[in-house]
């Protein structure tokens, strides 16, 4: 097989003689998310040296389109002035306090606007410093009240094939991607996952509507089997994101909240990807798909990538609950040194001006562009589907165009694609056969154009590569 | 009972006519660490409002002593304008990149001086965003490595009672204080707990070298029972924090250590309080305590808590026997979206100037100062024990001299002594019957006298008190 064009990722493996210092030492010395125990602790990935708007640069000097957004997270686009600022500023009034003893004026202020764009009556916030933190701290927290409220048992979580909630012990056992698992320990006694809501992996002949009956069915007939009485919290991205942008059938989140609804069980929509304006609101439960659910956990795009900051709404007729037990002193042992940090909250307040501001508006505005220009891809022999909503999407890249079946994990085309558009000015988040697209909200229909011309190109190169090879007949 | 003083924690519990329009916010929208039902999502606690060298500043203008030094994480102080430049300035060059597919220079650069710090041999990083988050990292690279060595079944985990190791499902379970796990659910089948080193504890008549040979036999018996085979790791804080600053018997690490080295179990030192200079040193384990772990776990004074940052040391032979295994492609599914954040790894770098440019010789310097000024509050009749190392100290107050049992949790006396010292100018951490003491380590010799003069007064009035409800004889 000829070589994957390089991308940034792999730019520490040239020759010992052409890597820099901070190549050396990041090799030596730092280990970085899912590393294979073949170079665990001993590889460097391409460097990033700076940030502005929709752009990056990498350590050679190179321009690229930020066509992920980092990690789903810079929403407001790099290098604001204004938020480097208000960190500053933050930290020279008061740049820490104890949440255990203390508060500040930023997290009081910060809940009060977060819980005025929330569904009605989710209206508290807890705040972590992450997406993981966030779920922790709702599942924990459905875990005390069922203690408090005297049912001990109704504990089990319910979550879904192809979903990602967090990468600690209990969160990350509600994920349900491939190799998500496979080296890895799980709470496994403590979920049930259902099947993920793809409509485009929907069976042959089965149609859209059915497809939705059928995932409501099946959580019907967990429930029924489980029994309500044990299950604590269904647990959903509104559209899936790491899973691969899936976007459910209509209808699907409705029923599956009313479900919940029926038989007490808490819906905890995970909203880490989707707030703060990727879909064109800061929140999506409602304002996207009229759901109302009992939490909300958040992350990433709340401060724009720029401080670790998270949290999850909560309901305030969950807390109220608790308060008319007849266990005043119990205590929820639950909370990070970082909760309610002054600074990650100032910056939040700030970046929700910045999205109120017209970002969510231009995101509303731009977001048909950004998907009818990426959909038209599906021209394209090797790509089986584009799919997303606002400014996510995916291109899913597929054996043929009749079986559908997706190419084989060896073949790695995300990272073939991602090789070829990094060297055309963009970088891609590659997903085994799929490439996944997040830009910054700040995204202009230029660089909407630029961004989908590459990714065209991209994709014929590997078309060229993969046929030159063999490995692919078109 | 007469009313207890009243704390900043308690501020917003003044009438409704007396709040201001943020404490409102505060109790309609905001839930902060370890709250009780009876009052969850309807309290505010008293606020801060700014921040100035080893001073805060209340809502109501009181300038306050930093005590706890924020949770013990403001180890630098409040208002360091180089910490505040710092983070604006990696803002405006990059302040965000995917740990998944890039690196970034700080992240690369803080891995190496670490590493430097570290025991020798223990000179990998991996960054997270704090305390639990680094704990859930050390546990999952445990589980993760064992099962790539074929050793699935070596999974428990030692930890004791009186530790506090996180805020997380999994990092919870390993907390062995009271009032932990009350109301809050476990992996209980995962841990084992061994007794506290709490040598003021230890039973009469035995001296404090028999009661370390009782320890390490406790371990040893565990080991025997449940069996090497079974045991993945034994993790323990150098010196206990929340626990109430324990320092255990003099060899007790160095033995415990030695009995994870015979029978292959990973000893994990949580250095989360005891690391950047809060004992003189940036890392404790060999500096203090001639301890070389396998891994050790940090977080709040690596940015003196000005922005969420943790993460875990690994010796790198750990790392080394992974890539000589037969399964290269097993994927070790962790990671977070602020791994090796630039503008946390930045801030991380300026810390560590800061600490090495001065700051660490002057804890050192003033920490025997420190010990002595609280040790002489020992002939307060109220108090049982100061103990304490570099500058952390706990005072524990006792119903009588003779006994020495601790007062009930109803008497609130931490509380108490807070209470009053807050009137005259000083921030405590109550914990129960115990205040902790752990300033910012800029405090000079004059403001320890301070400090201990408040102290001193604060629990003669709390003693006044409890004589005249005639709780306390005295």
């Amino acid at each position: 097989m000829a070589a994957i064009p390089k991308t940034i990722r792999e730019a520490g493996s040239a020759g010992e003689e052409a890597k820099d210092e901070l190549t050396r030492l990041a090799e030596g010395h730092l280990v970085q998310p899912w590393p294979v125990s073949g170079s665990i602790g001993a590889e460097a990935r391409g460097r990033l040296e700076a940030g502005e708007g929709i752009y990056v640069t990498d350590a050679a000097g190179r321009r690229l389109i930020d066509g992920p957004a980092g990690m789903w997270c810079v929403n407001a686009g790099h290098r604001r002035k204004e938020l480097a600022d208000v960190m500053a500023a933050q930290a020279m009034e008061l740049s820490y306090n104890s949440p255990w003893y203390t508060t500040n004026a930023p997290s009081a202020i910060l809940s009060k606007r977060l819980a005025d764009h929330a569904p009605q009556g989710v209206d508290h916030v807890f705040y972590t410093t992450g997406g993981s933190s966030a779920v922790e701290t709702a599942l924990r927290f459905m875990q005390f009240a069922n203690n408090v409220k005297g049912r001990g048992e109704k504990k089990l979580i319910v979550s879904r094939q192809g979903g990602y909630h967090g990468s600690t012990y209990l969160s990350a056992s509600l994920n349900g991607r491939p190799r998500d698992h496979d080296w890895m320990d799980s709470a496994s006694d403590q979920v049930i996952k259902l099947a993920c809501p793809n409509p485009f992996r929907r069976p042959d002949g089965v149609g859209a509507a059915e497809f939705c009956d059928y995932l409501v069915a099946e959580f019907r007939n967990v429930i029924e089997t489980a029994g309500a009485e044990r299950i604590g919290a269904f647990i959903a991205e509104p559209v899936m994101a790491s899973g691969g942008v899936i976007v459910p059938p209509d209808g699907y989140l409705f029923r599956m909240r009313e479900l919940c609804r029926e038989h007490d069980i808490l819906f905890i929509a995970d909203e880490v990807v989707t707030a703060f304006g990727r879909l064109g609101h800061v929140f999506a439960s409602q304002d996207v798909f009229g759901l109302d659910p009992d939490m909300i956990t958040f992350a990433k795009g709340v401060t724009s990538g720029y401080f670790p900051l998270g949290g999850v709404m909560i309901a305030g007729r969950l807390l109220e609950e608790l308060r008319r037990s007849n266990h005043s002193e119990a205590m929820f042992a639950h909370g990070l040194t970082y909760s309610s940090h002054p600074i990650g909250c100032a910056v939040a307040l700030k970046n929700l001006d910045i999205l109120e501001g017209g970002l969510l508006e231009h995101a509303r505005a731009v977001s048909s562009h950004f998907q009818s220009r990426l959909k038209a891809l599906e021209d394209l022999p090797l790509v089986g589907e584009v799919r997303g909503m606002g400014l996510m999407a995916c291109i899913e890249c597929v054996a043929d165009r009749v079986s559908n079946n997706p190419l084989t994990l060896d073949l790695e085309v995300g990272k073939r694609i991602d090789g070829h558009c990094q060297e055309l000015g963009l970088l891609v988040r590659p997903l085994i056969n799929m490439c996944v697209m997040s830009p910054p909200l700040t995204i202009t229909q230029a660089q909407i154009d630029d961004m989908a011309d590459i990714l065209r190109r991209g994709i014929e190169l590997t078309m060229d590569d993969l046929a030159r090879e063999g490995l692919w007949r078109g």
